[in-house]
């Protein structure tokens, strides 16, 4: 049996965490559809909730609302050991999006 | 049988925008419960590449494959009607997280 030599060894390991590399990047894309999936869903439900709010004649904006959404992001990030700055600056981006898009819908039916 | 009043008849339909509101409202915490957990199973995965990249020696960042990333989100947000703009900004804010952590695991890899 020969012994392996030292750069057949560092090409093992390059190959090795080429192949873990590809690995974990497999799992991260499956997440990301996993995750614009979801959104679009969530897209889905803020809409119905943007018409509804025009409909009635409610302010497109609750902040009241937000702010429980944000403290119950908040628990679960923790829960999940997610970084609570990352939950939250995902939270305000969305609802930062979700906002105008009533806005818009409650001119929309105004007209 | 009696015509229902006017005032019955808003009163009603008030019941009715509450009662879909809150099922609405908890389809979407139901969803942003669902993000949470996808997005700290997505950080599990970006932590290992960090620790993996730290340890290989290769840099931190990688803009071929984050370019991909944002190929591959702005056809999957177009596959499921969501805006490829909010898909963007939502892998942005992702990367622009994810990097300076990987920098932090190099840096303590170095030590």
């Amino acid at each position: 049996m020969t012994e392996p030599t030292l750069a057949a060894a560092a090409a093992s390991d390059g190959a090795e965490v080429v192949g873990e590399l590809t690995e974990l990047r497999a799992s991260i894309d499956n997440i990301d559809a996993a995750l614009v999936h979801l959104l679009a869903e969530r897209f889905k439900c803020t809409k119905k909730v943007g018409h509804l709010k025009a409909a009635a004649g409610l302010p497109a904006a609750d902040p009241e609302r937000e702010q429980e959404q944000i403290q119950r992001l908040r628990a679960l990030a923790e829960e999940s050991h997610l970084g609570p700055a990352l939950a939250e600056k995902s939270l305000a981006i969305i609802v930062a999006e979700t906002t105008p898009h009533h806005e818009r819908i409650a001119e929309a039916h105004q007209r």
